[in-house]
C-alpha cells in the first residue's frame, strides 16, 4: 500500500520514543478539501509567504545578522524573546515544505530557499559554545542567565529546537538540529540540579524548553535531553523563582489543584509533563496531569476554549471567573491547550482529550486569524460592546497586521501547517479518527477515504480503500456536544454504545466498505454552569462544534438591548456568500428600548427598568460562527446573549 | 455668637476666590460623636501617627534626607511619585493640627513637632531654584521635565502644593507654602504655551498640579496660578503625551463624551475643570464638566461609587462595564470622585453631587481602611470568591499594611482628616446640609446641632442653636436612595416638595426651633440597569445610604452555590458586637447543591445545572456593611446576589 500512505504527511510536532506508555500513536492524515483546507491554504499561501518580510520588518532578521557580526545597527524589538518569532515561523514552513509538491498546499516556489536563508541566519548568530539569544548577547553584553525569571533564554532554546525538530521531520536536514543540539547541549552542561556539578541550578520563568526537550530526545535518542526536561519540570513550583503563580513556581505540578498563572506558561508545562509522563513510567506526573486538565475544563474553560480570565498578568483567574468582554483567551494559550490535550489524549486514549481540542481549533484558536490570513488578534474577548473604545496595541479586540509581542501569529501558522498530525491516532486495535475532516486517514495498516462538508453538515462517508484480511476496529469520536448520532455500515445501523466517547467498529474489512457517520447538527441554545457569573440569564447558540455570536454588523442599532427569545426554534440558514461561505443560525428577540434612568443605573428591584413587564420590537438574530466574526468591520460582537 | 463657630474647623481643601461664581461656599461643621466620629479617631489616633514612620520604613524621608546631602545611601522606592506620600501625609496631619484641642480628635501630642521636623525634610530637599522631586534628583541625575509622560514632576508638585495650603491654612505657618509657591514658580517660569517665551510647552501623564494651583491661586491670591492651571487642563487632550486616554490626552476635556482612561488621572482633571469653571466665566468648561458626571454615574460607577473596572490601566472601561471581582474601583478613585463631586455641588448647588459623595463616602472609599485604621485595600472588589487565589501585592483582596505604590492610604488619611469640609453649604439664602452627621452646621448666620445615629437609624433631630432675627432657608438634602421620609418642623410635617434633591424651609427661625427629619431606612433590593453584564439576575441589598455584601466568615459552607430569595422580607438586626457596631440585614436565601456536571461547565439549556427545577437547602443571609468587609478574616464576600 506505498502509493496513498507515501503521500500523506507522515510526521509532525509528536513522535513517541521506542519505550513511550502512550495509548495511541498519532496516525497520518491528509486534507483534501473542505473547511480546513480553506483556512489552511490562506495559511500556505498568505501568511506563511508573508512571514519573512514582517520579521524582517520588525528586526528580528536584523537581529540574528547583528549577532552574526555581518550587519551594523541597533538590537530591534522590544523583549528578550524576539528570536521566538523567527523560530515558529521556521518551524510552521519547515511543515509547509513537508507537504506533497502536487496539492492545494504545495509550498510556496521560493519557501525552501527563504527556510534556508533563515536557517543559516540562526546559525550564523549562534556562539561558538552554542549559546544563542541575540537579546542576551547584544543588549545584554552577553551576561547568560543571570535573569532566568524575565530573561527567557531557555523559552527560546525550546522554540529553535521545535523548528529543528520540525525542519529535520520535514526535509531530512540536520542543518537546523545541529544548531538546536549545540544549544540543547551548552544548556545540559549548564543547568542541573545540585550534586550534578553543573555550575546553575535553576529553571526559565516561562517553562517551553521542556516539551522541545522530550521532542529532541524522540528525535535524536538522546535520553540526556529527556533527563533534563524532567530535571526542570520538577524544579517549578519550589520557589526558584520568587514563587509566583505566574511562572509556575507556586506550587509543584504534582501537588496543584488546579491550573493557576500565566495561562501559555502553565500550558506549555502541562505538555511536557504529558510528555514526561509519556516517555517515562511516571504516574504521579500522569494523575496531575489528568488531574489538572479536568480542574481546568470544569471550572477555567471559555465556551470557545479559549484559556485565560485576566488581562492583568495574562492570569487564569479564579475557578469559574470566565468573563466575557475581559477574557483574555491569548490564541497562543488556545495553542498550547491544544498542544497539551493531544499530548494526553495519545497517552490516554480518551475521546474527551479531543472534544476540548475539536472546540478549541473550531473557535478560540481559529478566531485568532483573519479569513484572508493576514491580520490577527492575540486576545479572543467573547463580547465587545456597542460603542467600544479601543486602545489599540497587542491586546485590542481589532485584528492587527502583527504585534509588538508577535508570538500568536508565527504559532498559529505552525499549528495549521501541521494540522493534519492532530487528527487521528492508531494502536493495535486499529484506527480512531478525532477530528472529522475530507481527506485520507491512514494508519499502518488501513487507508480510509473521508468525504463530507463538517462542520457545516454532519454526514461523514468514510470508504475503506485498504485494509489488511484481519479483523481490526475502526474508532470513531462522537464528540461531547453530540446528542443524536446515527452510523449506517453496510446494512447495519448503529447509535452505540458509545464507550468514553468512541463508538468502536470491529470487523473484517474490505476496500470498498463504507462507513456512514451522521451527526445531528441541529443548533442549540447553551447555558452554563450557575457558577460563571458572567453569563448568568444568558444562553449561547451553538451548532455542531461551532460556537456562533452576534455581530453589530449584522444587526443595525446594535447589540446592548437585545434578548433574545428562548422559547422560539432556531433556524439554519446556509450562506455561500457570507464569510468565506458560512452556516448561519438565524433566532427570533427583541429590542428592549430602556427608559431613561437618571443619573444613576440602579434601583430598587421593583422600579428597575429590567423588570419583565417592558415590551420590545421583534429582531431578528443573525448568528455567524465565532471564528469567523471581526472580518467584515471592527464593531460589535455577543456571544453570551440575555434572555430576558 | 463667637464662641460656637470658632470651635468648628473653619477651613478645608476648598476655599473659593473673591470672583468665584460657585453657587454655594463650604460652611463649617463640627462632628462630634457618631459613625464619623469613631472612624475619624482611628484616623487621628492610629493611622495619621503611624505615617511617619511608615514613611521611615519605606524610604521616603530618607530619600528627601538623601536630596538635602544629610544622609548618604540609596534611593529607596520604585516610583518617581514616592514624594507624594510625605506630601499627602502632611496635607493630613495638617488638618488634624486644625482639630481643636479639648475634642476627641485632639491632635496628638507630637503630632505638631512631627510635621515641622517632615516640613523642615521637604524644605531641605527643595533645589534653591525651586524645583523639588527626589527620583529625578537623585536617580535621574537632575534630568529634569524630561519624561513629561512617566515622570509625574508636576504630579508631585500638585500634592505638594495641596499638603502646603493645608498647613497654612491649619495652622497658620508659610514654612510649607513658601516651599510650594517657589515650586510653583519655578513651574510657571518653565511651562507655556507657544508664544510665551517659557521654554517648555507641555503637560504632565498625571494631573493634578492643575487643582492644586487653583488652590494656590484661592490661598494667595497669585492669578498666574490659576492662569497656570487654566493652560495646563487645556493642553492635554491634544495628542502631547502620545495621544492616549489613558493619560487623558485622547480628547479634550470640553468634546469628552464620557470619563475615559486611568480613572485617577481623569477624575483630578475634572476637579481642575470644575475649579476652573468656579473660578472663571468658563461656561463650556462647566457644561464639559456636567456632561462628564452624568455619563460617568450613569455608565461608568459601581453600586459603592467605585470607580474603575479594569485592573490593566487602571481603566474605566466601556460603559456599563463594571465587573464585580475584577473591578478595580482605586481607593484614591473614590477620594477623587469625592473631590470633584463637592467642587460640582459648590459650583451648582445642585444635590445629586452630594448624593454621590455620600453613597461613595460609606462605601467604595470607607471600604479602603480597615476599622482599625492600619490595614488597607488599594482596589475594592464587589465579589471574592470562595476559595479565591491571591496574588499578593498591591491590588490583593486582602488587607495590607502598606503598599509599595503607596498612594492610598495617606490619601485616605487626609479625606478623612478634613471630612467635615464636606458636608454642608451656605449661600446668602442659608445654610444647606449635604451630609447627616452628629454635630454642629455653621454658616456666617446661624449655627445648627445635629443629633442622630445615622445610618443606623433614620432619625435626624436638628436644633437651631445661633440665627438672626431675618428669615432664612434651611436646605436639607433628600437622599436619593430614599423613598420615603417625613418633616417635622414644629406643629408641622412635610413629605415634600423635594426640588431638585432639596428640601428647602425658609422661616423666621428661634433658637431652639427643632426640626425633625425622618428618612426610612426600610432595608432594600436593588437591581442594576440590564445593559450591566456583570450583574444580570442579581440584586443588591442596600440599607439607607449602605451598601451590604454577604461574607463568607457568615456562611460557613461559602458563597459561591447562594441565591438569595427575593419574594420573602429582610430583616434588620442592629448588632452592635459587631464590626465595631453594625445594623446587618437579614435575608432568606437558598443553598443549590450542584450536580456534578463532569468535565464541562456549559451544557444545552434544558439539561443545564441550573435549571429551576432544581431546590435548596434554605439558608439565612446576613449580609453586612460593604464598608466593613474583610476586617475578620480573609475570604470571600459578594455584593451582588443571584436570584435563581
Amino acid at each position: 500500500m506505498p502509493r496513498t500512505r507515501s503521500a500523506l504527511p507522515a510526521t509532525g510536532p509528536v513522535r513517541l520514543g521506542p519505550d513511550s506508555r502512550a495509548a495511541l500513536r498519532p496516525a497520518a492524515v491528509g486534507i483534501d478539501t473542505g473547511f480546513w483546507q480553506a483556512r489552511r491554504a490562506s495559511n500556505a499561501h498568505v501568511s506563511i509567504p508573508q512571514g519573512p518580510a514582517l520579521l524582517e520588518a520588525a528586526g528580528n532578521l536584523h537581529n540574528l545578522r547583528l549577532a552574526a557580526g555581518t550587519a551594523a545597527g541597533e538590537f530591534q524589538g522590544a523583549y528578550p524573546f524576539v528570536d521566538t518569532d523567527v523560530y515558529k515561523w521556521l518551524e510552521a514552513a519547515a511543515w509547509q515544505l513537508a507537504k506533497a509538491p502536487d496539492g492545494d498546499l504545495a509550498p510556496d516556489d521560493d519557501l525552501a530557499a527563504e527556510v534556508g536563508r533563515i536557517v543559516a541566519l540562526v546559525a550564523g548568530a549562534q556562539q561558538p559554545d552554542g549559546y544563542l539569544n541575540t537579546w542576551f548577547q547584544l543588549v545584554k553584553g552577553g551576561a547568560r542567565y543571570k535573569d532566568l525569571r524575565w530573561g527567557h533564554e531557555l523559552y527560546c532554546a525550546g522554540h529553535l529546537i521545535q523548528a529543528a525538530v520540525a525542519h529535520h521531520r520535514a526535509t531530512g536536514s540536520g542543518e537546523l538540529l545541529d544548531v538546536a543540539r549545540k544549544f540543547a547541549d551548552h544548556i545540559d552542561s549548564v543547568f542541573g540540579p545540585p550534586g550534578s556539578g553543573k555550575p546553575i541550578d535553576g529553571i526559565d520563568g516561562h517553562p517551553e524548553v521542556e516539551t522541545a526537550l522530550v521532542e529532541l530526545y524522540r528525535e535524536t535518542g538522546e535520553r540526556r535531553y529527556l533527563d533534563l526536561a524532567a530535571y526542570f519540570v520538577d524544579r517549578y513550583g519550589h520557589g526558584m523563582l520568587g514563587g509566583e503563580a505566574y511562572c509556575q513556581d507556586r506550587v509543584p505540578l504534582r501537588e496543584a489543584t488546579n491550573v493557576e498563572g500565566h495561562a501559555v506558561r502553565q500550558l506549555y508545562l502541562l505538555a511536557a509533563a504529558a510528555d514526561l509522563a509519556t516517555e517515562t513510567d511516571d504516574a504521579e506526573l500522569r494523575t496531575a496531569a489528568e488531574r489538572l486538565w479536568h480542574a481546568m475544563t470544569t471550572t477555567k474553560t471559555h465556551l470557545t476554549g479559549g484559556l485565560g480570565a485576566h488581562h492583568e498578568e495574562e492570569d487564569f483567574g479564579d475557578p469559574y471567573e470566565l468573563p466575557n468582554e475581559r477574557a483574555y483567551c491569548e490564541t497562543c494559550a488556545a495553542i498550547a491547550s491544544i498542544q497539551w490535550s493531544w499530548r494526553m489524549a495519545l497517552l490516554t486514549g480518551e475521546a474527551r482529550y479531543s472534544d476540548l481540542i475539536e472546540r478549541t481549533l473550531y473557535n478560540g484558536f481559529l478566531a485568532g486569524v483573519s479569513l484572508d490570513g493576514e491580520r490577527w488578534l492575540y486576545v479572543n474577548p467573547l463580547q465587545v460592546r456597542d460603542g467600544h473604545t479601543d486602545p489599540g496595541g497587542d491586546q485590542s479586540a481589532r485584528r492587527t497586521r502583527w504585534f509588538r509581542c508577535a508570538c500568536c501569529p508565527p504559532n498559529v501558522m505552525r499549528l495549521l501547517a501541521s494540522l493534519e498530525h492532530y487528527l487521528a491516532s492508531s494502536d493495535d486495535s486499529g484506527l480512531q479518527i478525532h477530528q472529522y475532516v475530507a481527506g485520507r486517514y491512514a494508519s499502518d495498516l488501513a487507508v480510509i477515504r473521508a468525504e463530507t462538508d463538517y462542520p457545516w453538515h454532519g454526514t461523514i462517508a468514510l470508504t475503506v480503500e485498504e485494509t489488511p484480511a484481519e479483523p481490526w476496529t475502526l474508532s470513531l469520536r462522537i464528540p461531547q456536544w453530540c446528542r443524536e448520532f446515527r452510523v449506517r455500515c453496510g446494512q447495519e445501523t448503529y447509535e452505540g454504545p458509545v464507550t468514553d466517547g468512541w463508538l468502536r467498529l470491529e470487523r473484517t474489512w474490505s476496500p470498498g466498505d463504507q462507513v456512514v457517520l451522521e451527526l445531528s447538527l441541529e443548533p442549540r441554545l447553551t447555558a452554563a454552569d450557575r457558577r460563571v457569573d458572567a453569563v448568568r440569564g444568558c444562553v449561547a447558540i451553538e451548532r455542531g462544534p461551532l460556537v456562533y455570536c452576534l455581530e453589530g454588523v449584522d444587526h443595525p442599532g446594535g447589540l446592548d438591548d437585545i434578548v433574545v427569545d428562548t422559547t422560539r426554534p432556531l433556524a439554519v440558514k446556509h450562506r455561500p456568500d457570507l464569510l468565506g461561505g458560512v452556516t448561519t443560525v438565524v433566532a427570533a428577540g427583541s429590542r428592549r428600548h430602556l427608559p431613561d434612568a437618571g443619573w444613576w443605573p440602579y434601583a430598587p428591584v421593583d422600579e428597575s427598568p429590567d423588570s419583565p413587564q417592558q415590551g420590545g420590537e421583534p429582531v431578528e438574530l443573525t448568528a455567524v460562527p465565532y471564528y469567523a466574526w471581526a472580518n467584515r468591520e471592527d464593531g460589535s460582537m455577543r456571544v453570551w446573549l440575555p434572555t430576558s
